[in-house]
């Protein structure tokens, strides 16, 4: 009998693997993010399961929230452990995962847990007894708060995390977590790379594709709750009631989910759509077309967001059209939308045709004057730097500078200037550099972050975008290391103060698996891959020197196109003697509009620090640098020090080969050679360039470039993705 | 012991479930096509089992096409009766499937099959004993024949055929079975209405989707055997060498499954990209210019396919351009690629600017007197009626009027003027129609079928083509009754005297199941769809009534664009007397383009038949119709059919839920609605129209239309995919 049983028991183990097998065949082709609950090593798994015997969500009513959660748990607690946990109603026993508020479950009020603190979203995750029973509870004030404790559990089983004693108390950071679409109504995707877009809007409303409702589970995972489904270059035709009735589909499925949908807005769509002579922020009609209209939108999408708006920037209209300035503009919508409850997220980034100031610091001249002239649902939205997503960036002046505005952040999450979907360049460094950097705004220890939470000016509104690097290629970003982009902007946005190295290793684990070579491999990886963007492209602060359009290639040559700024020769100013912008007082003085410390930093060569040099100084090719080169060659330096760690993370990917499915293994190993080859024709194009501009010769071991600086000059990417 | 044993099975029998369960929650979402390998019914996998325990493959060398064959009929076996074929070198016992041609197998020799009337690509599937041993052999002259018969074989098991006795000699009847994609290389397809193009162009190289695999397998499978990658408004890029080496590497995909890759050419191409003057088709500069490129794109392509070309046709550069004719252009090209043994397929769809000709008679006009004059590596490729594709037209007259010229057929399998991915519209039927039309070219039974094959006029180089309804969307088509479109495409273009339901029926069989009630009301769905869609489109051989640009909604009041036959006013004449375009003698006399037989009948408004009769006939709306009514209210009559037809549809769909999967049931039964509430659009908007125009009363008990034709004239759709 008992050989019966043993042998029933390893036919169980065999389908068991075979099971997994076949699931694995089939699923690494990166469609599920960081929902993938495969089954999870056998002693992991056996040490959990007791823990997770029983799910009880009280669902006192119909409510899509609870039924979403349980699924999700349903799923990943029954996928991770290969045990479906039993539903009940009430706990009968050990190991339970109790989900629900006070509100719903007698037994979590009789706890008492401390959920004053944590708001409409945070929650608590507690090992606790009840009635004897020892078990999990998942609580909150709300029904969004369990969803994400929810989604929260399933990660600390996904990253092999112990139960024994959970206490976690958490809330965000940060009110409006949100993703910018650049998403075109004929699907196409400005500055994607993955497809196009998710949004099928000529089958919407009617057909509601299943990717849909995975978006808004992968969001919530990570705390996202907002999306503007539309790109700020916007078409009016988003606010038609035709478009309005696709938006709602779109809010229905992302609602028990806890995400809010957003549209950019046209500011010229009075005109355009509504028939108008004018789009005057001053007009009454104009007033009343926008009162009009958002209060039809709300009869579409009952909590809708509000409006992300692009204005006067790069041939958008806006109010200064009709001279009118940026709160002024922004209110008008603001007044619109402010008996709904909605927002006006108005973007910062402008630059104006004709004016010769430095680029760099015109949002800062538009908008810091304006502080304090925008309604209380305004709220002004600033990229990460002064200038335009480049590799590196100083942060934007603006924050900081604007103590009666809230601002928040806008970060890229597709990677235009840093290698489209083919380069790996996981973007959490980047993101901790700038949330961490320091505006001395009111003294030592005003970071970014604390600007953009709102803590450093005691602003309530508050939030932080990321622009998506989101399409309908199978895998959502065009490669899996891409995914972690998405990730951490998510991670970050709920707590600004993790570090880009602790979501790194959360990912790595929940994507590949917690295999100790990997996660060390994997991390070095990530964390190196920023920085070796940055110095086969841009090294020393240079930037924006991609060719025209596109964005991708080198093009550090290019001087001729209309508007001096458009130019790379524009921001790296170097001839025979030298190379950088001097943005000194001697220069362009755009240190002045940062706080005095850190300007009188910015303006110090010696202080400013390798990263940020060449953005704020021109110097000479000889300038000695602390490395004991000239600058010369340290810039070759860098180029090369780039193309090595392209190199080496082709390699170190290569050493991973046994640890990673065959699926992703072979695509990112591809990517990985195209990113090594890439490196190098930035590295050779540049230094083509730059040498034949200094006239230096190449320091003693730097090769030479493959070919002619001609040669890099003609090629010609005529169909490069999301232009 | 027993009840051990009996638990066990039971045991083994619910993972089993599960595993299937698990599988089919995964697997509907529409990608696997017609390469579905779902376990079948119980019974019939008992009987297939003992039947295909042993897989022959007999392999001298490397061969990807046999390997191919191994990993398909090991998943296909493997799935269908979830038991994995044993692998042999040499069979040991009954129940083999022997794969091999004479060549690489004794014991295939040794029978001594017939396949010298097989050809190149046909092949013989035959229940056979070979020493003793019961089993079945697929054998061929070639690895692509044993390829085609290897997929036929699963066919066999997935229609749930008898494999006892079988014995199946097949050849295909056509040459060249290609797709042509009209995609472009930002991955935009024109008239694409599921996705983007799956070229995705920027990676290749160096990435290489899996999808790029699985639809060679699903063409093989079909008995496609080539396509062209680029549409024929070509941009002349696709063959600079960077696009070359993209090309080469789909080619490298797809040849193991026997499939050639074709290019789009653009007839200017000398100039944009090779620097000359000119493209005159008399210059030898030219001429050189293309046989070096035809050199260098064997050299990255060693089995490259040939050209296919649009040219002096809306706005596309050709010949005419230099003052030389069609064949002129078309035999620079053949010259080209004669040496390496590709073909030119130059396409006869042209209609001039300023030609004041019927349209319909242009091409031919146009090609006929060229008769005679193409290199013999030229193929004429004819769209299946003389306008363009609209939902019913007569066959081209071009067909069985150039005797010394082959001509191939161009369907098209996307929807462009059939409600795009979103109607069910089977083509089965449209095909059918026109393949069996009769020229009389040849006396009766010259059918359209015996031009394209060869047989009537005795041309050696054949071909048949279809305008791919193929995207990024997951299930490849937008729909799943869309699949359909591109199997049937396949199926005969293999053996175009099939009949549109038998292929119906193998379709409904692999991709639902053999339930017999779903066969039915399938069938039934299927083969009166098409009809359905010419009711309440373009009824009674009414054409072109769609709006301008996008080809989907209804545009009947469209008279003002710049060409005349871009309107649809110019198609249906419609005024206060009457409607339909003369083409009989007193008219533009297109009827005379037909041999004397088919003229006359076209010709004869009581001949002509219902389908055409507006196509031929200009008629007072009181003309009276074979069914009592007068012209008029036989018109609102068919508007009111297809309306009543697409709500059929929906109702035979909803009875089939308990037998489809939720999934496909689901995304179908929403595309039914809106199919359902277009064809209302369309008979309102129409009926709207034509009753502004006959001034005449709605027939008793035919509803007025819902809006205005104010309502109908300004809806705008400036969003729509395709265009």
């Amino acid at each position: 009998m008992y050989s019966d049983v043993f042998s029933l028991t390893r036919i169980l183990l065999l389908f068991t693997l075979l099971l997994g097998a076949a699931t694995a065949a089939w699923a690494e082709d990166g469609y599920d993010l960081w929902l993938r609950y495969p089954p999870l090593e056998k002693d992991i798994r056996d040490q959990y399961r007791p823990q997770l015997q029983r799910l009880v969500i009280p669902k006192s009513e119909q409510s899509p929230t609870l039924k979403a959660i349980e699924r999700e748990l349903v799923r990943g607690v029954g996928g991770l452990l290969e045990r479906r946990p039993v539903i009940e109603e009430r706990i009968s026993g050990d190991g339970f995962v109790l989900v629900a508020t006070p509100q719903s479950s007698r037994d979590v009020r009789a706890q008492n847990f401390p959920l004053k603190a944590l708001g409409e979203e945070g929650y608590l995750i507690r090992a606790t007894t009840i009635r004897g029973h020892k078990g999990t509870v998942v609580t909150a004030n709300s029904e969004r708060g369990l969803l994400y404790g929810s989604f929260h559990l399933l990660r600390l089983l996904q990253t092999r995390s112990a139960l024994e004693g959970v206490n976690i108390e958490t809330r965000p950071q940060i009110g409006l977590r949100v993703l910018n679409h650049w998403d075109n109504l004929d699907r196409s995707v400005e500055r994607g790379y993955a497809g196009q877009s998710i949004w099928d809007w000529w089958n919407l409303p009617d057909i509601l594709d299943p990717r849909y409702t995975d978006y808004a589970r992968a969001n919530a995972a990570i705390g996202v709750n907002g999306t503007v489904l539309n790109n700020v270059n916007a078409s009016a035709d988003s606010l038609t009631p035709r478009y309005l009735a696709k938006a709602a589909a779109l809010a229905d499925v992302f609602r028990p989910y806890g995400i809010r949908v957003y549209l950019s807005a046209r500011f010229s769509a009075p005109v355009e759509i509504g028939g108008l002579d004018t789009a005057d922020p001053k007009s009454s009609a104009v007033q009343r077309w926008w009162n009009e209209k958002a209060e039809e939108i709300y009869r579409y999408i009952p909590d809708f967001g509000g409006f992300l708006v692009k204005a006067n920037s790069e041939g958008q209209p806006g109010p200064q059209d009709y001279g009118r300035n940026h709160a002024e503009g922004a209110n008008l919508l603001a007044r619109a939308l402010k008996p709904h409850g909605g927002v006006v997220m108005w973007r910062a980034f402008v630059y104006q045709q004709d004016n010769p100031e430095d680029r760099a610091k015109q949002a800062y001249s538009d908008f810091v004057p304006l502080d304090g002239q925008f309604d209380d649902n305004v709220i002004v939205q600033v990229k990460n730097g002064p200038i335009d997503f480049q590799p590196r960036e100083p942060f934007h002046p603006m924050f900081g500078a604007m103590p009666k505005t809230p601002l928040m952040m806008e970060f890229q999450i597709t990677k235009e200037y840093l290698g489209f979907a083919s380069h790996l360049a996981y973007l959490g460094p980047m993101y901790e550099e700038v949330l961490r950097a320091d505006t001395f705004a009111a003294g030592p220890g005003s970071t970014v972050a604390k600007v953009i939470d709102g803590s450093l000016h005691g602003h309530r509104l508050t939030g932080i975008a990321g622009v998506a690097n989101i399409g309908s290629d199978r895998d959502w970003s065009g490669s899996t290391f891409n995914q972690a982009n998405w990730y951490v902007f998510g991670r970050m946005a709920w707590d600004p103060r993790l570090s880009a190295e602790e979501v790194a290793r959360d990912w790595l684990k929940i994507t590949f698996s917690d295999n100790p070579v990997l996660l060390e491999t994997g991390l070095d990886m990530m964390l190196a891959s920023h920085q070796a963007v940055v110095d086969y492209m841009t090294p020393l602060g240079l930037a924006h020197l991609m060719a025209t359009g596109h964005h991708y290639g080198p093009g550090p040559w290019v001087s001729d196109l209309a508007r001096p700024e458009w130019n790379p020769a524009y921001y790296h100013r170097a001839d025979k003697y030298g190379i950088g912008f001097d943005r000194t007082r001697e220069g362009s003085n755009a240190v002045a509009q940062y706080a005095p410390a850190v300007a009188a930093r910015f303006a110090s060569r010696n202080d400013v620090g390798d990263g940020l040099l060449l953005w704020f100084h021109h110097l000479p090719w000889d300038h000695p640098m602390p490395s004991g080169r000239d600058l010369w060659q340290e810039l070759v330096h860098r180029y090369d020090r780039g193309v090595a760690s392209a190199q080496a993370l082709q390699n170190q990917w290569r050493s991973l080969e046994p640890l990673i499915d065959p699926e992703r293994f072979d695509k990112t190993a591809r990517l990985l050679a195209v990113q090594a080859r890439e490196a190098k024709w930035w590295r050779d194009a540049s230094i083509a360039y730059f040498q034949s501009v200094s006239k230096r010769e190449l320091p003693r071991g730097s090769a030479k470039p493959e070919h002619s600086l001609a040669y890099y000059q003609q090629l010609q990417f005529p169909w490069a993705p999301g232009h």
